[in-house]
């Protein structure tokens, strides 16, 4: 299908989807705080809100609980664009799970009744007992959606999770160093080894998945890989829509021993294709069986500066864009490609970004 | 179709579902704290914890937040044994919406971010904006399910709530004196009258249908309100799964002037026959385009005393046990009866109600 590529041939015509749904679990991980770590927001105030902003954006095309959309602090916008303007052109539905956001959106969510995760560098990031509620609870919902759908796409919002993936994947035994992909087009590799060199003097070594979540994790992780695994459970299909931090989820489900057979990735060019991390590689890794698809959506080619930042490192992934694109191209098949979608994109973009700040 | 009877011929073919979705709205009101007025519930501690328990029941089959299933004090079971029953026999997916439960379920349910109402005697139900918000979210959620099901049938459990449906229905200009069911067989219509009489004293006459929810009503009421109206605004079909408490809602539906074509109510026998409150009559009032489906589960015939007494007046209905059964009959095209249903209820009551006494 034009502007989808797959990491396994066979994967294009397996997850072909007719009536995906999009599931948004949006969260908060302590780590983000560190320094430097992340520019998922204007500030560090700000980043607290990122994600049931990016939720509410999903929804209304403006936020509700801050004035501004997310955006980086020089004013790159949150990829809930693309998201959002994928969503709209194939009229896919929409369902927000609350994984531990650190302010509630106004919006009905779907909550899984976990807090928010601590700085892994310094604690822990969740109890055993609220991750494994968690991934229960996901179960639940992945089961009923996987009734109603023939593949759920699973995306994310939870700055500073790069961090949190790294830190869960080296502890599961997959070596992530200078690996995980970075909202910056300068990955500061540096600065995420030495939280997860804080994290592991900490901690020290884990005998299962969900004691690696409690203490490297955060709350997104339990959350979707357990909608994800009650999805394929029900005999559905599901993608986690992402980069990087996916291959987190990969490696928790297949340590957990549960099916992944009809499990994928999916993921914008700019992630699959970044030179400063390495998703295939991390994804192997995690598990030889979850293929890999990707979506170009011709950012570099746009009129709008904020959009072709995307081509150009920043930002590059989130929020599902990548997923919620390659089902919009699925779902109408392929009437949406790259370039209508690009079009999409740019007037939520005039409307939504240019018409606020206007 | 064998065992479900409609009130316009029409109805049964209209409201036909291959793919049905349903949703419990859990939900309080202080007004159930009046001595004498509900027994959905052991005794008025426990009562507190009814609706939260049935939701919990549905998923499980048993409850985590209290020991033991929600009862009557003299221990005829909740009707959730019906809805489940009915749910896992035709495979049918289910959602939990939070409507201001006084307690929050051990499952993932969907938060519209409401209080538990007030008792109507005494103080107003919610605040206005309290009630436009839960409706706005209610019809972000029934949106998104029209787009995934055919069929969105949305149940409740909230103690006491008849009596809110009363004060309502008087408030919105229909006579629903002696009209309103009851979880008993010697329905207390005096007690009922005098309590939506104090509330008439203290707030007056109202100008909308929010105003009327918020001084006379419940959280319930927008929420359920809102799912079926955003349901039917994307093109969907809705079912109200309930009993005289549904009238209230259609009222509300009519007085906000949506579109109400494609919405039906869906019940018991028990409830559509009862000779102690007017479903019909109540219903014909709020609108005469909305037809009542109802089902007949031939409870009287069980060898289970506790459900029995289902067709001998107790409990009757309630969390969407006559529309998940219904929806259940027609997603199987027939397959399943009401005969078919009793085995399943009896086998779901001896598992959840026999088994755990044992």
């Amino acid at each position: 299908m034009q502007d989808i590529s797959a990491s396994a041939k066979s994967a294009i015509s397996v997850f072909a989807t007719k009536k995906p749904v999009f599931v948004c679990a949006i969260s908060y991980t302590a780590t983000c705080e560190i320094p430097g770590l992340t520019i998922a927001g204007a500030n560090p105030e700000l980043v607290k809100y990122t994600s049931p902003a990016d939720a509410e954006f999903l929804y209304y095309g403006h936020c509700k609980c801050i004035d501004v959309v997310p955006a980086t602090p020089d004013g790159k916008p949150t990829p809930a664009v693309l998201t959002r303007a994928a969503l709209l052109a194939a009229d896919i539905p929409l369902l927000v799970v609350d994984a531990g956001a650190k302010f509630k959106p106004l919006i009905p969510y779907v909550s899984f009744g976990v807090e928010p995760g601590g700085n892994i560098a310094n604690e822990n990031a969740m109890s055993e007992s609220s991750a494994r509620r968690a991934f229960g609870h996901g179960e639940i919902l992945g089961k009923q959606l996987a009734k109603l759908s023939d593949l759920v796409v699973v995306g994310e919002s939870i700055p500073g999770g790069t961090t949190t993936a790294m830190a869960v994947l080296s502890a599961l035994g997959i070596n992530a160093i200078f690996k995980v992909s970075s909202s910056m087009p300068e990955n500061p590799h540096d600065l995420k080894n030495r939280v997860v060199a804080s994290a592991v003097k900490r901690a020290g070594s884990v005998s299962s998945p969900f004691e690696a979540i409690a203490a490297y994790g955060d709350p997104m992780m339990p959350s979707v890989a357990g909608i994800a695994s009650g999805a394929l459970a029900a005999g559905g299909k599901a993608m986690l829509a992402g980069g990087t931090q996916m291959s987190a989820i990969v490696a928790i489900l297949r340590r957990l021993d549960k099916p992944i057979r009809n499990l994928c990735i999916g993921t914008t060019s700019y992630i699959a294709k970044d030179p400063s991390s390495d998703l295939e590689g991390l994804v192997v890794r995690a598990s030889r069986k979850v293929p890999i698809l990707s979506c170009d959506l011709h950012l570099g080619e746009s009129s709008k500066a904020g959009l072709r930042a995307f081509a150009k490192g920043f930002v590059k992934e989130g929020v599902g864009a990548g997923g919620a694109s390659i089902a919009a191209m699925m779902k109408s098949k392929g009437k949406i490609n790259g370039k209508k979608l690009l079009r999409a994109i740019e007037k939520e973009y005039e409307s939504s970004i240019e018409g606020a700040r206007a």
